[in-house]
């Protein structure tokens, strides 16, 4: 054990694995607002917590109503501005979708806020239980094997390469739909077929399923009236999502809308990625 | 269309994919006892469905209590007397798991009975809808991403072979157990860790999941005892499966069994095995 | 067969292989300047080939001594000056690093001029013989299997990609060293190892092959005292490379530059994506 | 080091790993009949190296005269006759392709004898290097990348399946020829074409490269007329191979023999299969 403190706040499953991960590397890990097991220190206050910490850890997301920490697995409520009052000069406040006002506030104490939400490693590396979330979502709605089906995926981000390459290891026949040449060309060297999104509704009708994840209107009417009636969207991208989803209903196209699909299905991941990502942020930053 | 009729009798699901395959086949395929859409054609009676068939393609399994046909989706009784009677001189009659009793029945008739359920290929094929519905269960139960996860596989047999492929395909960190030198061989050379069963006891604890597709009683007290306790195990193996329940629930070791698989998660790709199993044996026995 | 008329100027085997794809386009190809079987069309001379051509397809690279044209099959010499001449206005003149000169003299005729190797989707798709043929060069130098190998990659721009994904499909044991965290998240999410360029010393003498793909010194004597002696380094990238060649010499390492692998080791692939390139801008430009 | 002598006696290069490989696992190798470095011990004579060793190692083939021991890298005649003198009571005796005469005289002598060429683990093993060496031989040959190329495998058993699943890896487009239909399921579930021998005339053309691991007369003339001009034949099969040789000349298709692929494109692999194989079994006897 070294003797540097870091303190883990609030949030859900993902926050005590998280906890756990630094215990693993040796930290000295001290949680509030977690029910949990005897394995990690519990303090019993919000100053005891975050006192000489020289790592504070918030959840994703940091709030849900600007005013409290997500606390969801506890019934105290932490409020922001305690958790300011116990910020010390020089630590680390790491954090997820931390709103602007906090992020001023936390500089004003002399803090180094650190929002691991935007970091690319971060979002790369959730694409993987992304990607498995929606797989395992297509193999309980599919009549068919995933080996075979026609998939489409709309866009070729993160999420969409990851979740391509997973669709392709399991011989499913998988068509990406984007915008840019160069961004089709990644995907037929990863031997997928390839349209531009222009094509989407002359194209869509012989997939099984659509997984979506653009964040604007592509399942527009005009495709809906296009889809196999059997078909299922799977929309993963950030709400309000890609689906006309009140003219889908009255076609009886089934949608699914599937968010924050780490957390949920893979908690343990989910907490290690987002240990990682900070840890890798402190380390480079406290050298 | 060609004129060749096939009767497709009783059944779930994948009894109704079957004869929908035999459509696409071009044959004039004929249904009764299914709750069925319009587009396949249904008999009013078993007489007028058998008659002048040259295939009859009975469920897997054809019965459950020995007296009548396997007919979950239907109200009516269909008894295996009335199949007997309407059995025509070399008629082709395809079942799952038919009896010593009414193969010799249809035999004495003069007609030619096919168990596919016995058929290596379909064995073969119905792997790959075991494995991605034992893969699904094992996203739904595990809380990391299937990548990384640490598998074990008990027996290497078709189930275990298509499933430790499709658990390396996501990059987990698989390890197989069989009892003989070759058999562990081929799966080193599919990229597994392997072990011998006698090693299970000592070396069983890291998994996660664990897959039995060995039908005897292979997680015995002694090793169940060396599993973690957030371990999953997974028992694919035909009833009464490879696990010491008992003592299993006991000691709070979860146990979910996964038996006919290829029905439940994708019963059209369980219907297209039958169908195709069945018509390359109708094509090789009619030349 | 469409009437358009494409007209294939010299170059090597990957010409040749570009104007058998436009003839399977169903376009009318017309050759000069390469050897070739009867059944493309040859012209007699350079303007009856370039005559009412709307296409104009130059070799790659288009010339090494800015007077002539890369001819290397036949040995008529074709003057750059000559092309310009029989240049006719709204022609879309396609060739690979075509001088900043000869471009202005293409517009200055009115002509449109595209210069395919700088198109992104011609790179990527060249990824794929270049990586093949990386994994060729290594299979005959290494004295193990590439299965199980260590294998480092310097860079993760195109070439880096596709050769980790390719070394991992075969079961490599693939570390990539880059600059970026956000680049190495994405090598990691391939299931390589990553390290920052400042660890390659450190790290580099485990690996049996090298490759290197990028345009710098980053072989420097320092790596190369830390790389093992019976390992093999393949440099990819452009010239001069990135390896300190005398040193190596010196010290018994041995280098392979593999420089232009897709026309060497795959002319055929490489013809077609050529063709495939210029087809799709032209299409795109013609509309 | 433990204290157990091992001796390894003539062969190639692939004598000489198995002798690190034994180093390695802190065996007391000794060798005779190899030129070697000085991190290996060599003994003066025979019966030198020979004396008070538990294991004696033999070449693969262990003699291509009958009279002497296989010995390409040393100038000594070793005879086997001498050997068979020094041969003590309980000594293990490993080597490749034995002669029932020289098995008997091990016996004789109350030696153990082991021809690890007949272990099914050994055979498996090599069918990695034998794959990735048919491989480079496609990719060396081909004028397209293996990615989307047409490849033929003619046979289904150690080396075909292994083949098989690496070219499916880089993106082959693969057909397997085989006799058994439960066989050819097995390539299904792999993902490739499958045709059973009888179509073999009818459906080969298409192929780019076709490679053939059946010991028996399966290109006859019939099948090479059908034979793609530009196609390579790669026989992997054991002497006289597949071939109609004379006709393939005749007709101009090339043909390859590629033998003893794994001594030849990885050595160290090789021996150290050899070296897994006798000390799996060495261990197993030893108990």
């Amino acid at each position: 054990m070294n003797n540097t403190k870091i303190c883990v706040l609030g949030g859900d499953q993902r926050q005590l694995y998280a906890a756990h991960e630094m215990l693993k590397n040796k930290y000295n890990a001290v949680v509030y607002g977690l029910k949990t097991d005897s394995s990690i220190q519990q303090a019993q206050s919000l100053p005891e917590a975050m006192e000489d910490a020289k790592l504070v850890i918030l959840p994703l997301p940091f709030t849900t109503d600007n005013v409290r920490l997500f606390c969801p697995l506890c019934d105290k409520d932490i409020l922001l501005t305690d958790i300011i009052e116990n910020v010390q000069k020089d630590m680390i406040v790491a954090g997820g979708k931390m709103s602007d006002a906090f992020l001023l506030m936390l500089k004003q104490k002399g803090a180094f806020p650190f929002d691991y939400y935007k970091s690319e490693r971060f979002a790369i590396h959730n694409a993987i239980p992304t990607a498995e979330g929606a797989l395992a979502i297509a193999m309980n709605e599919l009549k068919t094997t995933v080996n075979g089906a026609k998939c489409a995926i709309l866009g070729y981000g993160r999420i969409g390469k990851i979740l391509a390459k997973t669709l392709k290891k399991l011989d499913a026949d998988v068509t990406v739909y984007a915008r840019k040449d160069e961004v089709l060309a990644w995907a037929e060297a990863e031997g997928c077929k390839t349209y531009k999104f222009e094509d989407l509704c002359e194209t869509v009708s012989k997939n099984s399923v659509i997984f979506n994840t653009v964040p604007a209107l592509v399942l527009t009417r005009e495709v809906l009236d296009n889809i196999d009636e059997n078909a299922v969207i799977i929309d993963l991208a950030s709400s309000p999502g890609g689906v006309d989803n009140e003219y889908a209903k009255l076609i009886g196209i089934k949608v699914i809308f599937a968010l924050s699909l780490p957390g949920k299905v893979a908690p343990v991941t989910a907490g290690k990625i987002i240990a990682d990502t900070v840890l890798s942020y402190y380390k480079g930053v406290a050298l």
